[in-house]
């Protein structure tokens, strides 16, 4: 099960950026959830390129339900969802079968698939696969809050420009769900979008840090010894192309402090027991504590640059040069966060059927 | 498969800090590896506490090999090992019941498990449980080691103090093998106990980041989506208690680079591809490019903390406060990183084994 | 993981009998596989129903390979074939949602799904899902035989009709290949095709026995507990709708007889170590020998009948009586028997594959 | 996880059957389930060899709980039991070593484990590890019934003879549950006995058929595709060693007769819908039926035999022949029928824990 995660509720992904499509299985949902095609499609669409700001491989990500959904409710049985593939370029890319870009998968690929990997595009290990993913997470959000559980990403930084911290949750979930340019402080947006423009325009790129919060999980979730939280979050969130490190809470902050100042302090609230501070993320022990779940992941700046760079040739087996042609994008941070609330998403589905079985998702 | 790790090589972890013992059944081991009782109590001793810097809790860590090793080497059928507890002082532990210590899982567990927890020293939680992953890690990194792949963790950062980066790997990795005190820097190690020592002195505790370089690895290792060489480390890593962050080569300081310097070019050198830096952390798309793989894990101060915290009475729903009595670790990051080791061993087997079978670690 | 069978290479279904497509997702195939889309039309063809003694529901089958397959090979990340739905006539089975069908899943799933399943034609519990796992199959059987690996099922009885046994192996899988009714006494055809005629007469239908034999397999493949080659065998083939029985040799035939008479005593042949009888049916101790793996799976009789029979109406909660109209085979035991060669051959790859590792089945 | 059964309760056996001990390690299991040691005891005692008809290795199974259990009730967290083997002969075993026992897993476990294997008793494939099993189900045993479900296995054949076919359920499975030869038809323990000890007398052995039926299970649990019941069951019984055939309800007897009267009719009893025979086992399309699950193993005669029997010798690569010394058992399928009861109860837990969540189990 190479390519699936989860045990309980799994996720399947299938495809090539210039395949006949890309898509998902969902297994393991429960029957009776709500399916809303117009949510999925706002979903596809914030993950869709954006402008003068993003490649210009233009999809309208026209999806189709194959199985699992019957009278607009799931069935209970495995969901697939498929993507067809429209803009599909194929001649942009035959130099790339020999020229690796640094920073891609294109050498592991040729390596590990001893040269019968789907270049083109990226082919599976393409960008466009995540589609599938948003449309698969698209399907369990909805659930999700009907729970009473939230996911929601912003853009903390890009491009060294910092967006302001979550401040009232409540309100700032409303904001990033409204869609948008993912970040809670507007005028981050221009100056973001600035250093995206201008990493074009200098034939580069830039990255970025996504942070995604969850609100509302029961206490208890997780277990202690490899499926924590932070295990089960991380191996799934680390699929996102681009995605070289994942923090919970303070994170790598929590290595220059000492315990009294990283521990969350107790205390009865209205009859609840919560934390004064969330250093620890939502996480105790690898088991959730019913504080907000906090979750960090560095994007690194998408590797396809204009830029000379060094390279290989595969076949002639020599030093070269390589200038990227093709669409590609200055930068991937802010079409990633709506990635990373459908990774969560379903991760956590997962936990969450463990825990309490298949159709507590589904139960009123 | 809560507690276990692994498809082809997994790791069933199971035991308490004050029950019987503690232990691990690691399963898919190819047969005829050497088992070395010498190396297992070597790294062993260097997981248990150190003198002053450590807790007073004091155990030989003898360990028994119950199955799966004959006249010396694995069978192939599952290894199971076995540490019994010694130093129990069960007593320390009656307050804890009720009063739950900030940081630590004691809140977690009492919903999750509904009480029924052994509450004993952190029970299932404590740190004591590494003790049986560094036993099974110990009987994989010889075999690595055999077919070229060595593993090796230094304490990067401890209470503010930074050793020194890697330079000459296999010159540092000899260094590490070598045992003391995890750093490459000798003069690291009296500034960072001095951390340490002042944290014990003021009730309190220090954290840290550990690094850890595995050289000798196979080109195409890791999958494209969810099974990346990422997400199956760090979703093992995260286990290790007090473990917040996992990142990759450059990890979260690639979010503030540009595409031109976070790429690694690729040269061909003495007839085999390299790449000329390694901010990818020998990681593209996923799979191992041969370069060294890089993981650094942020390590949060202990929670067991002296000074007087604020936390709640679990019984009487009431707010209280606590001083932790008993015995615990004014840093574990130290300790923390043979545990990086035999994680990050254990872990690479699973994947080695599901590319290139069961058999592989122990040709010839 | 529910719907999903396998660990290295591995198998999820999807699909609905009258929803838009029925399909399978097959990952962990090595890379370069040639992929003969002749072959697979050939293989579903065989499942397809058959003029008089099937349904009367026809469809071409046509399929559409969405990913995985790239110039006429594998390229080793996963395989997505799909099946689109085209004969459908949901009218006839609107009464299907209230009075369950004896012996057929419809109570069972309106329970386990809470009455949100997909009812039209068995949903996803329709034979028609199996369309996709021939399809699935149809792609490793070329690829085991590559390898020396041959499989071959044949109906060795129905309706009460006997087929001969295996005799010349060789001889008789070549004759299995070349397709037509699947037996090997061509007399057993005629008499076979009465009994389904006979039962279709009395709108009632009939059962059978299959019988599978795999030649070719190396010598220690299997686990000693739990993934033995029957244990993982039987799993799989335990999903095929109508299975009740599954038994590996001599089967159940063996509990009558004496160790003496049971055991297949070891002989050299040829410098080879053989057994001289198989009464085990190529396995020992859940590993195989080396010799013919032998493996026969109890047909029941189909479920869906036209003659009247006692059920309950679930909307009414009251007893009722029903006469299924619609179309539905009086026997699919024939049908059924190169989904068993997929079932296994699928099954055997993910065992390979453990063994081996991915590259193996491709490897030249 | 080779050796390791279940997803969300998982069984994981280590152990050989002359190492230091055998056991087992329980994960997932529900918190605050009582543990009965004496119940556990009591199980261990009726699998153990049986006077005359037995082997003359005799052990106390003295058991240990390494963890998992606090005061008597589990933890939720992993339970290790594990039993230490007392009476070993190794010197028995050594010509086991080059003339590999017919019928056994000698050849094919030195084929798989290239000669490392720990041969002595049949090392990890011995009979002995199902007493680790034997403690596993006897865990979760008194919690399924606690819940309604009961489990019970009789001896239906064994030498040819007869044992009479379950009647009025409750009673007989009070029968069976009250220890003794596991028969329902008084007289057939004798005539069975006898068969047993001809057999002994003629250096030979022989076979026979359990028997399961589980009461009590809700409608519902299983699977359509893959982890349908009757899969799930069967990939844990045929384990057991010696079981070569799994068929449920009426099994290979459906075969031969025709819908009409292979199907269970529905009727409302009660306000309750059940079926008025049972046909099929207590399984339509793989998913309870709330009617009681029924199956049947097929246990070939012991392989090791005293009569002299064609072999061959690992180490000349010659024919050879063998007569077996050491202790063996003449039958063991009455021994086996507790281990079927407990393989069925664990299976079944992680059926139960996967529909309705880890806690269910506990749940009052």
């Amino acid at each position: 099960m190479k390519n699936t995660f989860g045990h309980n509720v799994s996720v399947t992904l299938f495809g090539e950026s210039h395949g006949a499509s890309v898509g998902a299985v969902v297994d393991g949902l429960a029957p009776g959830l709500p399916v809303d095609e117009d949510f999925i499609a706002v979903m596809l669409t914030r993950r869709r390129p954006q402008g003068r700001i993003s490649t210009a491989r233009q999809e309208a990500d026209r999806f189709v339900i194959e199985s699992g959904v019957f009278e607009g409710k799931t069935t209970g049985t495995p969901v697939c969802i498929r993507i067809p593939n429209e803009d599909t370029r194929s001649a942009d890319y035959t130099a790339q079968r020999r020229l690796v870009r640094p920073g891609h998968a294109d050498y592991t690929a040729a390596c590990k698939y001893h040269g019968y990997e789907d270049y083109r595009g990226g082919g599976h290990f393409s960008g466009r696969v995540t589609a599938a993913l948003v449309a698969a997470g698209a399907l369990v959000i909805p659930a999700l809050a009907a729970k009473g559980i939230r996911v929601a990403t912003h853009v903390s930084r890009l491009g060294g420009v910092e967006d302001r911290p979550f401040e009232n949750l409540c309100v700032d979930m409303d904001r990033l769900a409204a869609g948008g340019f993912p970040v809670l402080d507007p005028s981050a947006e221009a100056a973001m979008t600035e250093r995206i423009l201008n990493a074009r325009e200098n034939k580069d790129s830039v990255g970025g840090v996504l942070e995604t919060v969850v609100t509302g999980l029961p206490v208890g979730v997780g277990e202690p010894w490899f499926d924590t939280v932070e295990g089960v979050l991380s191996h799934a969130l680390f699929s996102i192309p681009a995605i070289k490190g994942v923090e919970f809470g303070d994170g790598f902050a929590l290595a220059d402090t000492t315990g009294s100042a990283a521990n969350d302090a107790f205390r009865v609230v209205d009859g609840r027991i919560v934390t004064v501070t969330n250093h620890n993320g939502g996480i105790n022990g690898g088991i959730t504590n019913s504080m907000p779940v906090v979750v960090r992941c560095a994007v690194k700046p998408t590797p396809t640059i204009g830029l000379c760079q060094d390279s290989v040739d595969l076949i002639d087996g020599t030093n070269a040069q390589l200038e990227a042609k093709g669409r590609h994008d200055p930068c991937i941070v802010h079409r990633a966060a709506v990635v990373a609330d459908c990774v969560v998403a379903l991760a956590l589905c997962d936990l969450l059927a463990g825990r309490y079985g298949t159709d507590w998702l589904g139960a009123v």
